[in-house]
């Protein structure tokens, strides 16, 4: 059976101080409506509609990917009203509501609140609070049935001290929505239309209120400003760190690893401290990150060790080289088995045969390096002549003599050497000294300024 | 009405195990005293009184810019008694007592602690503690007027069991402290004149003792050691934290950023994990700071993109532009509109025009580059000559071909180009191609000393 | 008197999803039985006897420098069982069984624990635990002596209230254990041998089992899985921060520094967020290390200012030298006072004399220099010519203008200068200008590609 899952997001967030929506603010790198619409998701048949106000475009423009209607609330009148603006879309099965600001919501938690909505029955997940003070109560009647929620200020002193409050996370049927939300009335305080005045419809009615229990009360916690966005973002990251822990990584500090994406490991593999993974990386059996790496969209093989301060963005690594320290291998690049890349070297659009080296204080671009390649240090590929950038071919087993400039186009044939210091811009044959350089001379007696 | 400070900072503070006098030991970057003292000046007309002893010189040196007196308490014989000290330079009127070793003292529990002292009433702050044990406990008589502080040694069974304790930071009038302290006796244990003992004999003179709390017991901690340091730099990196996130930062971990200084921050401003800013920043609204990078005494404009691993000091950078990874801009760096300084590369002196890119493994040191500029991989400004530093002036347009020494004092004309790996070492006018390089030749047939 | 140490090691660890055997997963860098063989060498004359099992040959080899004997447990049948095995080995005197999971046990509780046990007394080492649901329980006779452990399973309404609990490390002397093991029986739900069963035996036989308690819960608390391993790593960091805070270190971040061997530090040594030490490191009187560094294997001398992202490996610092920010020592650097590594510069293998200084984008390796050499930026000592390393030795006061490449072998003589932009190939004599570079030519009225 299919669900319609109403996502409220709507709301300003000014305590965010922020000219972006509220629900757009992220979480690991994620906006806060996409893990609900995630957790939605899981929801067999679930459809979307997702009700947006502020930031009405710039929200559906970050959602253009989602399969989800958009429903304009004009004006901000409150829960029952937002919901409201989604009756013509809804079918007459269960509904679920969601906050697009009560991001951490669980996939097992929906669908326990789903199971058992009927036209009998609707649904409210509730948490039980030490310190209740400012949360809207259950209150039940001598059977345990919950009939209403009351809020903190109409409370009696008995009802203050229920410790049961109000996630407004529920669900009904849309023939129940149907029928209430137009009763709702907006003659109170705020002058605002409570979703949660449906609760004492449906006790009136005699439609039983289930009432369910999420795992922890950080997913029905909501995000007003960035302290509590900063906490449920430590709280979701500690989760991550213990999934990490449980499929056998060892994290030198669960406190210390950000993952803002998806981050597959093999067994056996080692984080070290600070360590940030963006996008999907997956690192296999064996694997040891240094401290202080950020890794975004990479593939890293088998037992290929990391060093510290090493930055990885759209590359693949084969496995069982060295890479880093300080080594930042950007987009396109891909190293064959083996294949090391030192510190201060910088690889992009590059392949990198097996075996072949770079290891100090080079660039090398648009370039595809056979195997048994040796870089020498400070070797700079010229790629760019201002207008286009040009590709470099180095055959196998090449020697690059250190401080020599490659300018591109340019293809060094497979055995070649490169005599330290040559600047090269024609054609390298096969097995072939190149050299590019001034032969050193000498002024004796010679006094330097210091010295003079 | 004016205040006179008196701030004790004479201990030696053994348990630091250091040569540093206790009060210059820093929290967030400054020494302890200093964030006493500004706590008092934010009163009204304060007059402070610095009581130094232990490493008094050092003290004052590091003080020599604080409006302050400075009194030598010779021999350090107890509270009483290095207040005393200051006597001849107290007025009458108010009079504050606090320590150099308390730094988290807040300025409006010190307004409100000095609110009513006159010649009927003095103040002092106690707290409450849940493990009282060790502290001095606040005796109350039967109207609930504080009347004396009793030591842990000296207390009855039901007297322990007081949790409201003495923090020591008390306010009188001049007129009492003249009064008073003349009368202190060291017949104790220690040796000492406690100065908690005018406690006693303001109730004694019908002098009511007034007392007010700290919001949190951090106010009032001392440190003795270093673990104890530790715990207040903690707190106070927290406050700070909890502020940039209220002002409109998103903190990727708010347990892992270190202000040391003044930062301030507009708004949608987002800082990742590990970074430290110390001195006077200023982030603008739409700014991002990678991870694990230091910042310095700098000013960044809008939308400026800073990545990983990246060192700022003593830089203005205009905004729009994408700072790093691993860039290292020194003091002098100045970056106009979009300008942008890429990895491995270090700046110094350096004016770098709107639009100009430093992309790669280059020093930029001592040099004006206008528009446009780009500067190739393995650029060097040679702008010193073991005595000198000259400096290197680049017009609008210019291309500097990867792995070039660029030796100052230099001009290069605007729009000129100049051939990767070329040493410069004339003016290059405007419009034109310089070399400086020698021809490629070859050897065929070579064999390598590997396959020798 | 000498002790037996039975140390068990012989687990799969299934929960680890690892290949390495349990006990080998490091805490703070070292396999966890290492911890436990040290704490168990800290008693007198101790003699180890390690029963593996899973993984055998592995651990064996592991622990190859250990004087201890090891013992196969072929099927793992229970700790009872175990220890049976080194029933041969053992003498008739004190005993004591640790276990190479529970790595953080501390000596002076194994001390406590082994005083007193003679023919007529065992030991064994209990906590009291608020919540101990799944805990064997001390069962003790109306006297107050232990009498037997009893299982959660086991247990009696009035045994589950109470929270003083088994943590399996006892002793008992081999005469004892040769008595009772033998006796042991399997007839339990999991058809293994349970040591602790001896405790009902030697109650029987009116041995009085003497209770002791570890200072901590974490010296007893043992690991299963990956998320324990890493909590006990925290704990043991934790100790280590609060170690070095008391012998005179400022720590800027307590729980941001990691120690994986012994550090040593002086007097104001002040350690930034961040930083990892491994192996023996030592860090002298004044000694300041910037935030994200790693320090492996090195002696820092006094006064060194050690800057941001800076990594050094194999290492001697003689001091009041600036190092960093981004520097790269690898192992065989020695600088002598003074000197100076700056930014993006890799050193290997190299002396570095008083006060020269090699401040930007270089690599030294397989180097000396002498006194006052200053090392212009982008320099690159050519050491490798695909098959051997060969030495660059730079006298006193030598200027290397930037971006040279120095091709070893290769003697520069004192006080020579190599002007910028060469690439030295021959020895350069004392005092002489060595130049290498081509030089510079123009072609007016350029038109670079962008502009065509």
């Amino acid at each position: 059976m299919s669900t319609d899952v109403v996502i409220l997001a709507a709301g300003q967030g000014s305590r965010m101080r922020s000219r972006l929506p509220k629900v757009l603010h992220p979480i690991a790198g994620k906006p806060m409506v996409r893990h609900v619409i995630e957790a939605a998701e899981s929801l067999e048949e679930a459809r979307l509609h997702v009700v947006i106000g502020h930031g009405a475009d710039r929200v559906r423009e970050a959602l253009a990917d989602v399969a989800a209607g958009f429903v304009v609330q004009e004006q901000q009148r409150g829960t029952g009203h937002a919901v409201a603006q989604t009756l013509d879309s809804l079918g007459d099965g269960p509904v679920l509501v969601l906050y697009g600001d009560v991001p951490l919501i669980q996939p097992d938690t929906l669908s326990a609140l789903m199971a058992g909505v009927d036209d009998r029955h609707m649904a409210l997940l509730t948490v039980r609070m030490a310190h209740p003070h400012g949360y809207g109560r259950i209150v039940r009647d001598e059977q345990g049935r919950a009939t209403a929620i009351v809020e903190e200020k109409d409370a009696s002193e008995e009802q203050k001290r229920i410790q049961e409050c109000n996630t407004g996370i529920l669900a009904a049927t849309g023939a129940q929505l149907k029928r209430w939300l137009p009763q709702l009335s907006s003659d109170n305080a705020q002058g605002e239309y409570y979703l949660t005045d449906i609760i004492a419809m449906a006790a009136a009615e005699g439609v039983e209120v289930l009432t369910r229990q999420p795992h922890g009360h950080y997913e029905v916690q909501g995000v007003n400003d960035r302290v509590q966005l900063s906490a449920l973002e430590r709280i979701h990251q500690h989760h991550q760190a213990q999934r990490l822990m449980r499929e056998g990584a060892t994290l030198a500090d669960p406190a210390r690893i950000d993952v803002r994406g998806e981050l597959s490991v093999g067994r056996d593999v080692f984080i070290d401290v600070g360590c940030i993974f963006e996008g999907e990386v997956s690192l296999a059996d064996g694997v040891s990150v240094g401290p202080h790496c950020v890794i975004r969209n990479a593939t890293i093989g088998e037992e290929t060790e990391i060093e510290a301060h090493t930055l990885i963005e759209g590359t693949e690594i084969e496995g069982g080289g060295q890479i880093g320290p300080y080594a930042r291998l950007r987009p396109g690049t891909r190293l064959a088995h083996g294949a090391r890349v030192g510190n201060f070297v910088e690889t992009k659009n590059a392949q990198i045969g097996a075996g072949s080296k770079i290891n100090h204080l080079s660039y090398i671009g648009d370039s595809e390096l056979g195997r048994d390649v040796n870089i020498g240090a400070g070797t700079i590929t010229c790629n760019y002549d201002g207008v286009s950038k040009h590709r470099t071919e180095i055959g196998d087993g090449v020697f690059v003599g250190s401080n020599s400039a490659l300018v591109a186009p340019l293809r060094i044939g497979r055995g070649a050497t490169i005599a330290a210091g040559s600047t090269i811009t024609d054609t390298v044959d096969d097995d072939t000294l190149a050299i590019g350089r001034a032969r050193q001379t000498q002024k004796a007696d010679w006094v330097p300024p210091h010295r003079r």
